[in-house]
């Protein structure tokens, strides 16, 4: 039952000080870092679209299937992935479940262990929830609650003609695995807004075709992508081999393949070179990241790619859409 | 489209100067009331659980079918109601929606209408949101964020043997409608707070005895409900008379159906003597308020009901809780 399960899960919960009144009432109560601006986001996660659940799909079937605990950890980095684009601190997060009402028990013990891994590892208190049983695929919404001094976050619509374009690391062929093993870019985030200029930031979820779009549009301004530059993921190489017949290069992969969760930043050329040439471990010990300067932010409305000869064209947007009629 | 749907729906929302970062971007920013706490709370509604959807079910049907925008009413105000047991002002919601990909735009038009209206009533911003497409039935999260000055937020832990319990409306038979029109009791919970003591509080969404139960229970006490003095809502009476065949009389409704959203309070026994007699307009002008005494916090741990004639027996304690296994 839900009840038992909440008190349970409510009694393993570490202490934190940053609650004033902890989980189990009617909401939480926050102490948020002094002088700062709260930073809310919420995502949500639905079974066959965003993950395939192990045990009630096809094994071996493509993309992999997610165990519940990897659907635990994948919603709550998704939501942390948007604070890190706003340059945000993390502090909270509440997190909503649908659970099938047959095999929901461990499904929801499995998650909650997820969940709670990723909270602690990423610093952020699990600060309340609501847990449901219906009949129907797991459903996950996770608002993810970050603070970020006045003034001080990162906008999307903010980006300037001239800016350099940086990715903060390679992207493509992330459904191979790396859609579920998501780690977001919170503590470099916040490393990189601390020692450089950021004009514009937004993370890779839909495809960096369409987030850099997304970026430009929002900026009254375009995009132009030097194609040889940007940082190919082997996984992109390794699924555009698998799917001869998919007619994608790796390259298409890397443009429009989504839930890469690194970041774009747009930043003045001087601080973007600044960035790539700064050794990543300064930043963030032991970090994954490695910022390269992919393009630029361009007058000419749209998105362009730049061809090793120099040679340019339109570059089609490719990335993913919720359809609905 | 998702994402031709969001822009939309964006460019149609109010400016609001809560918000330094508005809707559209990774997420939003807010500026809350000065030397306040931020409060958070979410609660996810599905269909078939929470609600029928009109055109999805048989017409006629009890409980009676939901419109989409109804929907949206009630998710964005259940979640408000647990700011007002908190004694929190609202400032802002973030709703995230799996909607069924066949139909969902219409669905997503209304859902969308009944947030944006009660939002509009309630005087919160729409801070921000996640709009998915899926191949199952309508789902909706709703986060709200409110603040509370420190140390004033009416906890259920915090009741007092001694205290008198006040409910602020009559209960029982929402399923014949009022489950739909749900109206928060936030501008009553702040007039209640600046001007009365209030030790404990929570909201009615799961039924009166399990709700004064957890109230009672966090605070290591038990709970004596007089049951002459509980306010039987004329719709719990409909509902006994309508199911004759399920042994439930008023009174049972009236403790056990749920979802009525009003506020149990826990109070010193002259300040809810003088909250009762305070006309309810002058507390908050129209409100649809009725603050009684149905019982008190008693020592002995459980919950009791006491007769008309003084005699006392323990009271089964009714209510919903999601099934799981």
């Amino acid at each position: 039952m839900e009840s038992e399960f909440v008190s349970r899960l409510i009694g393993q919960l570490p202490r934190d000080r940053r609650l004033e009144v902890p989980p189990g009432d009617d909401a939480a109560v926050l102490r948020p870092a002094p002088n700062s601006r709260p930073v809310i986001t919420v995502d949500l996660l639905t079974e066959g679209v965003d993950f395939l659940l192990a045990g009630r799909g096809q094994p071996g079937a493509f993309p992999p299937l997610a165990t519940p605990r990897q659907v635990g950890h994948k919603a709550v980095a998704v939501s942390l992935s948007d604070l890190a684009a706003m340059a945000a601190l993390p502090e909270a997060v509440v997190v909503a479940v649908a659970l099938p009402g047959r095999g929901g028990r461990a499904i929801a013990e499995e998650l909650t262990a997820g969940v709670t891994a990723i909270t602690a590892a990423q610093g952020v208190t699990l600060a309340g929830g609501d847990t449901n049983a219906w009949d129907g695929p797991l459903v996950i919404s996770v608002t993810a609650l970050g603070s970020v001094a006045t003034g001080r976050a990162w906008r999307r619509d903010t980006a300037r003609v001239g800016d350099l374009i940086v990715v903060t690391g390679p992207v493509g062929g992330s459904l191979l695995g790396r859609h579920l093993a998501v780690q977001p870019r919170c503590q470099e985030a916040l490393a990189i807004a601390r020692r450089f200029v950021v004009h514009a930031a937004i993370d890779i979820s839909d495809g960096l075709s369409l987030d850099l779009t997304r970026l430009t549009t929002a900026s009254g301004a375009g995009g132009l992508i030097d194609l040889a530059a940007v940082p190919v993921h082997p996984d992109a190489e390794r699924l555009a081999a698998l799917q001869p017949n998919a007619g994608k290069t790796p390259l298409d992969h890397a443009l429009g393949d989504g839930e890469d969760f690194e970041l774009l930043l747009a930043m003045p050329a001087a601080e973007a070179a600044r960035l790539v040439a700064t050794a990543p471990d300064a930043l963030v010990a032991g970090t994954s990241m490695r910022p390269t300067i992919i393009g630029q932010v361009v007058a000419t409305a749209g998105l362009r790619g730049r061809a090793a000869d120099g040679s340019e064209q339109p570059l089609a947007v490719k990335g993913f859409d919720h359809a609905f009629d």
